[in-house]
């Protein structure tokens, strides 16, 4: 059977609310890319973030197991480097083999409260003679 | 004319919050893949849900009858298993005929309450060159 | 230039929920298909709903002008037919010409209070030997 | 590697409520176009905007620097001419090179507040004799 998703993903949206480091993990503000590997071999996962005003950071490096997905919190990556606060952002991932990535978010300042949900941008073949 | 829809559809984004089971059905936190088979033929569905840190579960079995929708909601799946609350998951969905899917999810928690969807997913076809 | 969009989409979301008639219109709960014909040909559109358990309804039938958006409320279609209310459904367009669809719902009702949007699935060329 | 993106893209979904300019910018409701730009050359991006029952407007003309992203909003643009509020409008987006384009918007608006967010539309390559 052909594998399930693309290899190369893209979320231009990205944005880290400030919020309370008082409150519960799961209602404090987050933003998630949630990986699926519903593949046989190990994902090995490369994320590169992109900024307004300044060069990209990355890559952060995850590995996804075989028919496991990782819901993965951008408010948690520290390595090489944590992801500012109240700061415009966009994400690229790459993958080993075939994943799919959809995008989420928790916006839980008062007088916002919000959530948002997308697959993410899966590059798609593009013929030589392409639109 | 062409089917409408694919036959293999993705959700990497998955979670059902806890919630009180004394609200109203329409009400209460839920997840939901809504599925549309706009042909001729019923379609049999099966979904299988998979897991950040244990094997996948499944295969769940739904049939949307022909010109029907069905707005299948996670929390009310029991067959071969629940799936638990609380607990980071992601779908695999697949027809035997092309079906259309939509993933929604209505969060009621206090403090957090939102709503969210997307179209799932849908396996796209990778001439053997692809990217 | 090639034309902007495709012919055929769907929306497998749907929900109409009770709500108010007394609330200004804007603020209203309300299901919405946002039509953008970028094109120089009117676009002829039809609309077919579908249900969990009855036959689906229709066509609608809406024109969208050149260079023109329509965005249209489900709560506000009546020929041939309504929509009832608190009923899942489904809804597939098709159109005369390309357009560019996308779905959004206001869900006002108390405790609930949510947005949500996604681009509509848009029917992609299936090659012979398609997945 | 092959350039992520596309060069044309389309937000059938546009309103900006009416809101409060005393608050705060990061919470007064508005409407985004997140692009990125993850090659290597500058994108030149046009966006032209179109209403329900007059002639489009635009171009409206922004370059998103080669590794950079641009969180463009809505109720800031105003060359050639400001959006007016509450009106409905869609949006088509043109790039010199591939661009990843998604939309967004927050409702602050007292009894609606919510999040939206979707992937836009890409233009895919439509083969002669295609769907």
């Amino acid at each position: 059977m052909q594998p399930l998703g693309r290899t190369r993903w893209a979320i231009p949206e990205g944005y880290l609310p400030r919020d309370s480091a008082a409150k519960p993990r799961s209602v404090r503000s987050h933003e998630t890319a949630c990986l699926l590997n519903a593949g046989d071999s190990p994902a090995e996962v490369r994320l590169t973030v992109y900024f307004a005003d300044r060069d990209p950071i990355g890559p952060f490096e995850v590995t996804v197991e075989p028919r496991r997905t990782k819901h993965l919190r951008f408010d948690e990556l520290d390595d090489p480097a944590s992801i500012p606060r109240e700061t415009d952002f966009s994400t690229v991932i790459e993958s080993s083999v075939p994943i799919v990535v959809q995008h989420s978010r928790l916006d839980a300042r008062t007088g916002v409260a919000g959530l948002i949900t997308t697959i993410a941008y899966a590059q798609q073949f593009t013929p030589t003679r392409a639109s």
